[in-house]
């Protein structure tokens, strides 16, 4: 299956968010999200296609609007 | 189910944004975005749950950005 390039482009900025903000490991910030590890790499990667639901998640673990997290996807 | 303020955000505003770009009817937006009516009916009343590729795809039918699309949402 080929990657939407949106969906590529939501990974990056989430682990580069997710990095800036202070969590290094992935293991870490899906603990704080309440999220698995292996979801927040999926996430990372492409391969999984969050919901508002978990944008929203996210977004308060990161401390930035949800809008802020898809301000990289087209 | 109580539903969640984020959705009831996100709803308004869609809602907003397909009147502002000119789709009187949920039923003309549905059409030119490729989804079904009910389904834009309960984005807008909130009781669904739209995910990152959907949300591209409103977005896209819209003509703005996915971060427009979520910017009320808390």
């Amino acid at each position: 299956m080929t990657i939407p390039a949106h969906r590529i482009a939501f990974g990056e900025h989430l682990r580069d968010l997710r990095r800036e903000h202070g969590w290094a490991s992935q293991e870490a910030f899906a603990h704080h999200v309440g999220l698995d590890r292996t979801y927040i790499s999926g996430l990372e990667r492409g391969t999984r296609n969050p919901t508002l639901d978990v944008l929203v998640k996210l977004a308060r673990g990161l401390d930035v609007t949800p809008s802020d997290l898809l301000a990289t996807v087209e």
